[in-house]
């Protein structure tokens, strides 16, 4: 069996970090990073449990790919670009075959962004994943949950609910053929963080956070830390190409309380309307206008005739989950 | 039970954090960091999983206290000195005794240090608890691995092995008395970071690394890493009050061998031996002189006559133990 410092080196040392920010990698007691001159650091943690954020036989290479993209997500939803992050990592064994899809799965996607692995810990223990991630932004641009005005308008990036349909298949909630159940769980194993909108929305937008535990109840904390309302048109969230082949209440169901979806929610003022098109378009990320900030606290919905609807809808809360 | 957010809000969130460098704290999706300018970051994680670094039943207030003791002396080992850190907490369940008491011994140790909790996540899981910090200090005074020369001094912090004691009486190894066990497992429970050592030795020591897996394995990282040897006389291996009171053969093997030390072992020039023995006054901290960096590749163990020693040691390996 592969000792602990085998396995760090053959699986996650990378090859010497070409940024001149990365002033020490993997392999001492700290990481040692030079943040750019006059820039602010974003840091997020994300902690991922088998049985509980995954299925204990998922593929290691999607499975390392999501790990690091959740993280990502959360640099895109400060407006934050990524610089670097540490991950650990605690596994029942070490198993060679599972470990080089893993760190395949994570190191493609790490470079693809420019996120270098700098450090970490290895240990036994049931499988566990813990990627602490490092972005830098300029001072005072960050993307924040409490900077929602009352007039803002709200929007979304991409679709939501196919996570949280693919999830419905394999709970036998509901039943997918089998290619649409692929496409559905491809949105639920391999996410696509938002950072080139993140990072063109600064400036632009007010509020900002990334969807992961369904719109609703993440659109509840921008508006909880603004202490504002919304008003969102229920039929304009845009549903997943899966999602959009069933019924209208699956539809509001799975757009409004999905649930890994990892897209941004965010507001910026309504004059700005042609400002957040323009870098959306520049970040070649699709977007909707669902709705808007206002006085009265809560979240209140309606149809497109302006009616309102009742839905429950509620975050999702891993304490209260089996 | 409480959700996810009353746990994070009621247990660990701080009051509003009073250092300039911490410009967001718990509760977006990331934190932001205002590094000091001109100052390198230091940046370490550990994980600690149930049953395999702690007892299951493991006093949760002294288990908050050693979750960052032993991040706060990866800091220490590379000379920097607090900022923050993030908390990641998996918990079979939200137990509110549990939760406070864990979050009391956590807190209690941030503020002593100045390190301040800025972020993290909670989910539910097997417990697993991961911490990464982050420290300052300026560039190009770290305390690296792969620093040490040829005719460094080797010295070591503090005492050695009462950790380890501790852990044998648990295994039934030794038998200690009451007394004697509870004073070797504050130890094992509480290590002191040596972090105002590690800091006052920046620009004296050349490499430093701190003792979590024995002696011997963490010594060897550093000659492994500065393509040196070393020569160590065993007896000079500051044993622990308890581990004093043992026999001779047993103190040998766990001052080399023993694990969750958490004391710095760092090499300095022979030349510098009154401004070393000066840090260490400042610094409030005992150290001891134990042997030399040399150019044979390898670590000889000599007793106080000159002569080989051949005894075993290994570093400890999370997945060579059950």
């Amino acid at each position: 069996m592969l000792s602990e410092f085998d396995l760090i080196k053959r699986y996650f040392a990378q090859h010497s970090i070409q940024d001149s920010r990365v002033a020490l990698g993997i392999g001492d007691d700290c990481a040692l990073l030079n943040p750019s001159a006059g820039m602010q650091m974003a840091i997020s943690s994300d902690m991922l449990v088998s049985g509980h954020h995954f299925f204990p036989d998922a593929d290691p290479y999607k499975l390392g790919h999501k790990c690091l993209a959740v993280n990502l997500s959360d640099l895109a939803a400060m407006g934050a670009e990524p610089l670097g992050f540490t991950l650990a990592l605690s596994l029942p064994e070490a198993n060679p075959d599972w470990l080089a899809a893993f760190s395949r799965g994570l190191l493609t996607l790490a470079n693809e962004y420019g996120c270098h692995l700098i450090g970490g810990d290895t240990t036994k223990g049931p499988l566990n994943i813990c990627i602490t991630i490092f972005g830098e932004l300029p001072p005072g641009t960050a993307l924040r949950r409490d900077a929602a005005k009352i007039g803002d308008d709200i929007w979304v990036s991409g679709t939501l609910g196919d996570a949280r349909l693919a999830l419905a298949n394999y709970w036998k909630e509901v039943t997918l053929t089998e290619t649409d159940h692929e496409l559905a769980a491809t949105r639920m194993h391999q996410p696509s963080p938002r950072i080139a909108l993140g990072a063109a929305l600064r400036g632009i937008a007010h509020a900002a956070l990334d969807i992961s535990d369904g719109l609703a109840g993440d659109l509840g904390h921008i508006l909880e830390k603004s202490a504002v309302g919304a008003t969102i048109f229920i039929d304009r969230l845009p549903a997943g190409p899966v999602l959009q082949t069933q019924s209208p209440d699956l539809r509001r169901q799975f757009t409004l309380n999905g649930g890994d979806d990892y897209e941004l929610c965010f507001t910026a003022p309504a004059s700005r309307r042609q400002d957040v098109l323009a870098a959306a378009a520049k970040a070649n990320t699709a977007i909707t206008h669902i709705g808007q900030i206002v006085a009265e606290t809560g979240l209140r919905l309606l149809d497109e005739r302006g009616q309102a609807v009742s839905l429950q809808y509620k975050s999702f809360d891993h304490f209260a989950h089996p």
